[in-house]
């Protein structure tokens, strides 16, 4: 049911095709994120048709809110979001570990407070499993536990029961259409990295997934993380590095082997009237817009850029208009995902790894991660 | 460059086609209103594939922002918010009696502030005139007075002005590319209705509009002044009821000769999900469409309806994703541009009178224009 093909390679950068049972993912791929079901401000048509093959949503906030138990009776996630096409479920460590009220760890889980209404729920590694099961995505992740990642001692304690958790969750794991992936841990401690991708590696499972960066970390730690970790990984396997990222981290995440990445970045930034551009990001409010006939970004094929003029998406958000977020939603996810159709085509004819250094340069203002953008 | 033939008659009611210079109008015909250049939450492309033909904006809020002189730099607003297709300006009168904080009326125009930074401006009917220019919609509006409709006095004296100020805007215009109507004023009262409807079609304009209706009026009170003023109006002109309404307000108007009708009630009702449909208005962030797998209308063709369930949408709005207000306003338009689609089928097929207790019947739910709403 899960296939993952490698159709070439530039040193440790990689282009492949993994078979989902919604269909097949041409990596490196970038997903966006539909945190409750919905990919903020789009309609699964337009999220279509600006190229996305994957879409991620998390397990935490959709427990929370519709429930799973409801999503899987309305037919699963595919069918409640009408998302006919590959799907990825977190597992909720993250959230538990971010964003609710409060929280309590022991071997067997997380109690935890909802930061909706500061109702008390529990997460164990089975029950992260059996609500991904109920939502359905095509690929899952085993239950983590995020620690501090300068926290040497906690990061050890933490990796070492998200290894645990993840022989737990495998065996917890009941349905055959669905690709388990463990999660590397470690903090930015190499040698606790080194350790988790010999475990993570050594499992029974279709694709591994690093998790812990993007997390506040320098940039300089998550790639000498990265470097530690993919060389000790399977070929064969997909790698996914969550929550990340940037146009400049997704092409140093395919230069140290990466296939699969997810962000909130284009639309939240969006929201925040931030859009991608080879010029560096821009606050499309500026008022040196209100003139601007030019479209967002003059070398982008998107719906927003092929129609719109700066001059109308700076006076939508000056005028307050939700469209203003939609179009620069639209814009910003085209723009990485269009990027990842770039690099596989670079890939492909085997010269990534020369033009690694001009795309990291024509995207280098888009890099920096502003407070409040997280 | 305007012409308004009519292609069928069932009594008062009739069905033709206003030629403007983007595109034929079929009439009857609900306008979307776009108050900011922009329809709020969907793009144009969504706009145009619900089946909308023409679409209003608003002189007032666009002369404030982004400025008229700005869109028309920008090409007008076809161009500046992407719909080439018929587009309607009101005059900015309604609104300086409406939303500006304060206004001083003199026989020459109006002084008023903004709503948005309390700066003052003023308009008179050449002002208006020359703003609508600047915009550059296919149908404009003459610069009126509303009244308090119930104040008799007052409402003759805003009467007066109205016709004043439309003799005005008729020697203000220079534009021939644009269809200039006159606007019926005199609240509540039926001689000043009978004067306004007998002074304005005395006027040469390719069209008429009845104005200072659906202002706080009850409903026989609309159609008592409808059933005044539209048998003093030219059979061949096109006539449009400003800021007009439910479904059943449609169907009413229809029925006594209305050809044009514009409302912000679908985009509003949406963003309180609120949803029309037969069974009467919905309140989509009900308990009880937790579970409900139906769409909005099983009888609705929009893209909402055709692709999403109830309790989908329903957990977009607990879930406070803005997505929601877009589906919902798909369907609330859609509504209403297929009421108009059927209407004009039923007028062709010389039926509308007939069919017309059913459809009232059928929307009689949806009538109600709760505080708030408007």
């Amino acid at each position: 049911m899960f296939k993952f093909q490698i159709t070439a390679r530039n040193n440790r950068a990689r282009a492949g095709i993994f078979t989902t049972p919604h269909g097949d993912l041409l990596t490196p791929v970038f997903a966006p994120v539909g945190t409750q079901a919905a990919v903020k401000t789009l309609t699964p048509a337009q999220v279509k048709e600006l190229g996305a093959t994957l879409v991620l949503s998390n397990t935490y906030h959709l427990y929370l809110r519709p429930g799973d138990d409801v999503v899987s009776e309305l037919g699963g996630l595919h069918r409640f979001m009408r998302w006919p096409y590959p799907m990825l479920t977190d597992s909720g460590g993250f959230q538990v570990f971010s964003l609710a009220q409060t929280r309590q760890i022991d071997e067997e889980g997380v109690t935890f407070k909802s930061h909706i209404d500061g109702s008390t729920h529990r997460f164990t590694p089975q029950r992260s499993i059996r609500i991904q099961e109920n939502l359905g995505a095509d690929i899952i992740m085993a239950f983590d536990e995020c620690s501090d990642p300068n926290d040497h001692a906690y990061s050890k304690l933490a990796m070492e029961r998200t290894h645990r958790w993840a022989e737990i969750c495998i065996k917890a794991k009941r349905r055959g259409d669905q690709a388990l992936f463990g999660i590397v841990q470690g903090g930015v401690q190499a040698d606790l990295r080194a350790a988790s991708a010999t475990f993570i590696a050594s499992l029974d499972t279709p694709g591994i997934a690093i998790g812990g960066l993007s997390v506040g970390e320098t940039k300089e730690e998550m790639h000498a993380m990265l470097d530690v970790v993919t060389p000790l990984l399977p070929e064969n396997k997909p790698r996914y590095l969550m929550g990340v990222g940037t146009p400049e981290d997704l092409i140093n995440g395919v230069l140290r082997g990466i296939d699969i990445f997810d962000c909130v970045l284009p639309t939240r930034l969006a929201r925040h009237h931030s859009a991608f551009s080879p010029e560096g990001r821009l606050n499309m409010m500026n008022a040196s817009f209100a003139h601007d006939e030019r479209p967002i970004d003059e070398t982008c094929d998107c719906y927003t850029c092929k129609t719109f003029t700066r001059a109308y998406v700076r006076h939508l958000i000056v005028a307050k208009e939700l469209l203003a977020g939609t179009l620069i939603s639209i814009h910003n996810l085209r723009a990485l995902i269009r990027l990842m159709e770039q690099v596989r085509n670079y890939i492909a004819q085997g010269i990534f790894e020369e033009k690694a250094p001009g795309l990291l340069e024509q995207w280098k203002n888009n890099a920096s991660r502003e407070p409040g953008d997280g």
